[in-house]
C-alpha cells in the first residue's frame, strides 16, 4: 500500500474557483476551468457554428415502472446522437484544431485545460419536452409520468484528443476535481435536482460514443434506484443502532484489511466485500463528507494524487490492456431528504473479465438483477496492490 | 393483432409428462423430453467420458452487499468455463454426432428432442463449497455470507446445432414448455429454492458462450432483487386497495391498447409502459397463474403458438438482422412468502438499438441503475405489430 505524496498545499483558488462561462450558439452553456486555479477567463470566443436555440437538444419524459418503482427516462432523440465520429471531426477538440480539422467544434476556444458544457443530446434537461409533472400516462394511476428535468453536462479533461485519464497528471486532476466540485455545488442548488452523479465511461467496449477524454455529470430529477436502495439500507442500519452505513463499511474494510488497496492520510481505496464486477474498487474519504463540494483543500489535494494512482493501477490490471475500459462514478449524498445518510465515494469498475472477454449482463443480471461474479473481491484487491508503483 | 390458431387440444401427456432421467459420469443429472409427450425413455446411454464426481463443478458462495441488500454470487471457477468452442466440439450436440466430431459430448444419446442437464459450471448448486449458511465474512455483521445453494440447469431446445428458437415449430415449443414446467415444479419443491427463473440468452452480442440453441433454469436460493422490488410494489398496491399488481398492469395495458402487440384467447403480449430496453415485450396469461407448472392444457397449447409467433416477430424487428440477439425470461411467483403476489409473465428484450449498435449499460445504468431508453414503448409495439404475419 503506497501513501501518495501530499503537496504542502495548493492555493485555495486552485481548489475552489468557478469557471468562466460563455453561451454557445444553440443556447447551451460552456465553462472553462484552467489549471493552477485559473478561471479560464479570456478563453471565450464566439461560437461560429450556424446554430440557434432550435438546434438545441431537449430531454423527453420519465415514466415510472409500476413493477419496480424505478423511473425510466425516454429520450427518443438520442437515437441519432453522434457516434464515434471519424478523425478530424471531434466535437470536443478545440475549434480550429487538427482534431476538428480546423473547423468550429462545440468548444469555441483555441485551447483549453478543462471544459464543462451542457450535453448536446441530453437525457435530462431543464427544457424537457415531456408531460407536466404529476401526469398519468393513458390516465392510469399505475403509470406516473413527468418531464425528464434535471441536467446533463459533459466534462472534457484535456484538449488533447488522445490523452487518457491516467496521463493527465496531478495538476490537471486538481482542475478536474475543482470543476466537478463546482458543478456539484451549482447543480445541487437547483430545485429540480435530487442527486448529482459525476462519472466517466471509458472505452468502446462499454459503448463510449466519443473517444475524446471526457466525463459526464448527471443531475437527476429523482433519486436513482441505487441511491434509493442505499438510503433504505442506511436508514435501517442507523435505526438498528449503527452509524453512517458507508462510514461503517469503510471502517469494517479497514479492520478486515484483505481488500484494502491503498490507505492515504485522507482516503482509503478498497474492493467492496460483495463486489459484482470483474474489476471493482471504491475510494472513500476518511471524514464524513456528503459530496465533492464539501471536501477540504487538503482532502482535494490528496485526492488528485490518489485517484491518479488508482487509475494508473487499473490500467496495469491486465498486462495486455493499455487502458482498461471502465466506468468510474462519484456517488454523492442526495441534495434533499436522506442527505445525512449519504456519503461521498467513488465506484470504479470494469466489465473486462480478461483481455478480449467482457462480462456480459445476461439473463440473471439483466432480467433478475441477480449478479454472478467470476473473480473474488480479495483476488481483485491483491492484483491492485501488486501493480502499485 | 393476430389471434394464433388454437389446436383442439393435445393429449394431456403432451403437456404434463416428466422426462426420463440418467446420471452423467460426473454425477450430474440429465433428462430427456420427447415431442408428442414422449418421456424420452430409451434414449439413455452410458456416459463414456472419463469423468468422476470430482470433475463436477460446484458453486461457490453468496455475499450480501451492505449498500443495496442484494446477494452477489461469487463463482470464481466459472472464469474457466467453455467459451465459444470451435465447430465439432459442441458439448450440447448429441454424442457421436458431427457437432461433437463423433466423440462423446455432455449428452450421451445419439439424438434427442429436448434435454435438460445440470450446468457443468454452476452459479448455484446443491453442493456449493461456500461458507455455512448464516456465516459472517471477516466476522462483520455488515457482511452476511452463505453457500451459493440452489440449482442451475441447461435446457437444449434441439439436437440441431444450427437451429434457432423461431425455427423450432409448435410441436417442439410444446415440449420446451412441458420441460420448463416440469423443471419449475420439481425445483420449486426443494427447500433451498426461493424462485425458479427460466430464460434464454441468445446471440454472441450478449455474451452467449455456447451457440447451440439452449436456455437455462436458475433456481435461486434467495429472492433476486428484481423480484424483491416487484413484491414490495405488489404488496403496497394491494394494501392501497388494488388487486394483483401484474394482473392490474395487464388490464391497464389492454385498456390503453397502444402498446398491445397481440391478443389471443389466453395470452396477451404488450410492450410495458416503462420499457427500458431498445426492444422489449412482455407476454402474460389472462388468468392469474403463479408459474408455468400451473398452466392449464389449453393455456400451454396456445402458448406454444403465441411464443413462436412472438419470437418470429422479434427476428423480423430489424430488416437486416436474421436472429435478434435477446434475453427472454419467465418470471414466476416465488416458491414461498409472496407467492400470492407473483404472477407468471415472460419478459423478452434485446440490447440491439439498431443493426450493429448495442445499447450499453454505462454510468447511469450500471452505476446508478437509472435507465435511459432511446426508443418509445409505443414505437416498439408499433413495429412488433407491423411485422406480424
Amino acid at each position: 500500500m503506497t501513501a501518495p505524496p501530499t503537496s504542502a498545499g495548493a492555493p485555495a483558488s486552485a481548489v475552489r474557483g468557478p469557471g468562466s462561462e460563455q453561451l454557445l450558439a444553440d443556447g447551451r452553456t460552456l465553462r472553462y476551468y484552467d489549471d493552477e486555479g485559473g478561471s479560464g477567463a479570456g478563453r471565450e470566443r464566439p461560437d461560429e457554428r450556424p446554430l440557434t436555440a432550435a438546434d438545441r437538444g431537449r430531454a423527453g419524459e420519465v415514466r415510472q415502472d409500476p413493477l419496480t418503482g424505478d423511473w425510466v427516462a425516454v429520450a427518443a432523440h438520442r437515437m441519432t446522437r453522434t457516434f464515434l465520429p471519424p478523425a478530424g471531426q471531434c466535437p470536443l477538440c478545440p475549434s480550429g484544431s487538427a482534431g476538428s480539422s480546423g473547423a468550429p467544434s462545440e468548444v469555441p476556444a483555441a485551447d483549453y485545460d478543462v471544459v464543462v458544457l451542457d450535453n448536446r443530446f441530453p437525457s435530462f434537461s431543464a427544457g424537457a419536452v415531456g408531460p407536466e409533472p404529476g401526469s398519468l400516462l393513458d390516465g392510469e394511476e399505475l403509470w406516473p409520468v413527468g418531464p425528464a428535468g434535471g441536467r446533463t453536462e459533459v466534462v472534457c479533461f484535456s484538449a488533447d484528443h488522445d490523452a487518457s485519464f491516467g496521463d493527465l497528471g496531478v495538476e490537471r486532476l486538481r482542475t478536474v476535481v475543482r470543476a466537478l466540485a463546482h458543478r456539484t455545488e451549482e447543480l445541487s442548488a437547483l430545485p429540480d435536482v435530487a442527486q448529482v452523479f459525476c462519472f466517466e465511461n471509458r472505452g468502446e467496449e462499454i459503448g463510449v460514443t466519443l473517444s475524446h477524454p471526457h466525463g459526464q455529470v448527471y443531475a437527476y430529477p429523482y433519486l436513482p434506484p441505487r441511491t434509493q436502495a442505499l438510503l433504505a439500507r442506511a436508514r435501517a442500519h442507523r435505526a438498528a443502532g449503527g452509524g453512517n452505513l458507508l462510514a461503517d463499511v469503510l471502517a469494517a474494510e479497514k479492520r478486515a484489511g484483505t481488500r484494502v488497496v491503498l490507505e492515504a492520510e485522507h482516503w482509503t481505496a478498497y474492493v467492496p466485500a460483495a463486489a459484482r464486477w470483474p474489476v471493482e474498487v471504491h475510494l472513500a474519504p476518511h471524514r464524513d463528507v456528503p459530496d465533492l463540494a464539501a471536501l477540504e483543500d487538503d482532502e482535494r489535494e490528496e485526492l488528485a494524487h490518489v485517484q491518479l494512482d488508482l487509475v494508473q493501477r487499473l490500467d496495469r490490471f491486465f498486462d495486455e490492456v493499455e487502458h482498461l475500459p471502465y466506468i468510474s462514478g462519484w456517488h454523492q449524498a442526495p441534495t434533499g431528504e436522506g442527505r445525512d445518510l449519504g456519503r461521498l465515494h467513488l465506484q470504479a469498475f470494469s466489465l473486462l473479465r480478461s483481455p478480449g472477454r467482457l462480462k456480459y449482463l445476461a439473463g440473471s443480471e439483466s432480467g433478475m438483477a441477480a449478479w454472478v461474479s467470476d473473480r473474488t473481491p480479495e483476488a481483485i484487491a491483491e492484483r491492485l496492490r501488486e501493480v502499485a508503483r
